[in-house]
């Protein structure tokens, strides 16, 4: 690899379904989806619907061997249900969750609690620098009368905006991800066009699938994609593409109720890259302590607000069962005492609902500080690594001469 | 500027506390601040807390001559307050709103209403593309006690990530804002030290105000900053730094809470670029179609339930007013209906609440749908500009070959 030859990567997107309690199968398909994957085929896996935390620790522990890097994105009440496993190591992660996501009173689309976003994972191939990203854009649920559409165009604007500012430093972009809208749709056009991204079904040389463009999945619409470009850098070709098709030899059902894609890509470095390095360890062990406060504040303070609803609940409770005596004992004559009835229920409807927002809020804040942290852990992990001039992946890295004062990474331009 | 000789460029920097009805002698202010921009010193004016749009709209009009190219950042419920106005052309924005923004019920506090963000503005200066970011982070309440500490760390560090993953393709790099920390607290450390970003105030050749590191100014604390950085294909040097220093010669009031900096910096390519370029303009004007689709849905939602809520609350005084009729007429005999009161009453309150959530939510969303429309706006009368061979700001920009492909761009790697 060091001597800019090419280097085969392959990449797997898959969107798991992965709504515990409502998709179907949902903890026996993500076994399935585990056993596959373990097998250790491809380099670089980009899930999304893993909604559950739970699903996705799971999935790390049965690939903590043949994908040792992973990275899970918390946004959102929740969560994005974005995750990367690699055998590359994640120098850096970065999540962009969009501006727009539909409507919180649409419950049962569910997307708006879901804080859909992009997520993006930095890694080493060889000498290169890759930029790989995943999303998941909101579904699409009435083509004909689609009153996401503005939403998911604003998302797909805001996806290319993300990229496009942030690859400039990558030699190689991998983009993976269902983005809910067809190969010719707005959205995906205004994606390809603008950030330049080439689309692997379409760029591949050998495909195994259905050959209609838009059809070539059981299900019929081609959702999912694989998208890639390379740079002044390196160049990158897709050798080989293929889907599940719908069931699985010898397995009951399908991973998904999307298909999953695997494609082989090429990746050539077209001259060496010597990047600069500073450490700045101490300074984010700091900021990771700081951060563990605010998580520990807010445990305690989730804990405190669900104790109280708990307490509401409890109340609300005691008060009906007060109030159903003189309506069980029937020949009961003292009068109901309803002022009394309807403040204290007032007061304990108030009680829960203000409980239950809160513990909300702290689950949003819970998981923000979560999603900070494990970007600060993956950052002091890489640097301790590169500072113990340890050469990760092939990857030349220069080790900081003796006595270079610790302020030297301000004056690198 | 195009023989790669060094530009000065005068960047000013200012948190305007704009509150409407709040901060005191906002309207006055705001005119004063116009009227001292207008003069035309400032290549690039960087404000924040301009909370109203109003306040923006009107600095617009004013400055119109003096700074032809402006963006206003919309973000969160009331928005980020973050502007810029510019004599270079904008080429592009992209807007990070902070993870973690302090408490909804800490409204005296007020953070998480406005959405706290980093905007990106992308200029040509002479050959040299230059990322311009404007900001503000939370503010410190308390020093000794600051329970919003683990919120700035980690809109620090996402302050950091944000710029270092879109620089990576930046020429120059300028930074301006209120980030409500000391030149050496941790989150001013994290930042300084991750991005290679100098401090104009510690590297200014000349500066023109008070001297003490941590008392810079009158009232006290310096937690505005102007921070930059060069390229491999730019140097930057800062020639000059002044502040305001409280009062203002003959006005009866000061511009801000805060005082305004401004810094000359000095720019000097270090060889030429060529970009390549592209043309989108149709697919842009597309989507724009579609997202202004979008905000009128969105503007009737909201009206919708805005005149719900107002009959709501029409009901409510109806039927208090109906209450308070056998209450003032002592004498009456008839018994009160208790239980249709509550009930009603809590059908008026639940349509109040919910309609004012929903309100709120359009608002959100408006925000949304109008910040992306504003970008594509943007990005739309750059490409264009540059479609027409138009060279901006002295910028040799390649006119496309005649019969290029609508699709070329998709092939640019």
């Amino acid at each position: 690899m060091a001597n800019s030859s090419a280097v085969a990567v392959q990449v797997f997107s898959l969107n798991c379904w992965g709504i515990r309690y409502l998709s179907k199968q949902c903890a026996q398909r993500f076994a399935m989806i585990g056993d596959m994957l373990s097998n250790g085929e491809h380099d670089i896996v980009l899930l999304q619907e893993v909604w559950s935390e739970k699903d996705f620790l799971g999935l790390k522990k049965k690939l903590a061997f043949s994908h040792p890097h992973s990275h899970y994105f918390k946004s959102g009440v929740i969560g994005s249900g974005l995750a990367i496993f690699c055998k590359y190591r994640i120098h850096d992660t970065f999540l962009y969750r969009y501006s727009l996501n539909g409507y919180p009173y649409m419950a049962h689309h569910g997307d708006w609690f879901g804080g859909k976003a992009v997520g993006l994972a930095i890694i080493q191939i060889g000498n290169l620098t890759a930029n790989v990203y995943v999303t998941h854009l909101h579904a699409e649920y009435c083509r004909e009368k689609d009153s996401y559409l503005p939403h998911r165009i604003v998302q797909a604007w805001e996806l290319q905006q993300f990229i496009r500012h942030t690859s400039a430093g990558a030699d190689a972009v991998i983009v993976g991800g269902d983005l809910n809208m067809h190969p010719q749709d707005l959205g995906s056009r205004l994606l390809r066009s603008y950030t330049g991204l080439r689309d692997a079904y379409l760029e591949t040389s050998q495909f195994d699938g259905c050959e209609d463009e838009l059809g070539p999945f059981e299900k019929g619409i081609r959702i999912d994609y694989i998208l890639f470009k390379g740079s002044a850098k390196a160049e990158i070709h897709c050798d080989w593409m293929s889907t599940t098709k719908g069931s699985i030899p010898e397995k009951p059902f399908p991973y998904s109720d999307h298909e999953a894609l695997t494609v082989e890509l090429r990746v050539k470095a077209l001259r060496l890259q010597d990047p600069a390095l500073g450490h700045l360890v101490d300074i984010l062990t700091e900021a990771r302590t700081e951060v563990k406060v605010g998580l520990h504040c807010a445990e305690r303070m989730r804990y405190t607000a669900t104790r109280t609803g708990i307490m509401g609940l409890a109340l609300l409770i005691l008060e009906l069962a007060i109030a159903a005596v003189p309506w069980l004992a029937l020949g009961a004559e003292q009068p109901f005492p309803r002022t009394s009835f309807y403040l204290l229920a007032t007061l304990c409807c108030t009680i829960l609902i203000t409980t239950f927002l809160l513990y909300i809020f702290y689950t949003m804040e819970l998981k923000s500080l979560q999603g900070a942290e494990d970007q600060m852990r993956l950052a002091v992990g890489s640097l301790q690594e590169r500072l113990r001039g340890v050469t990760v992946d092939h990857t030349p890295l220069r080790k900081p001469p003796e006595g270079e004062e610790p302020g030297a990474f301000d004056k690198e331009e």
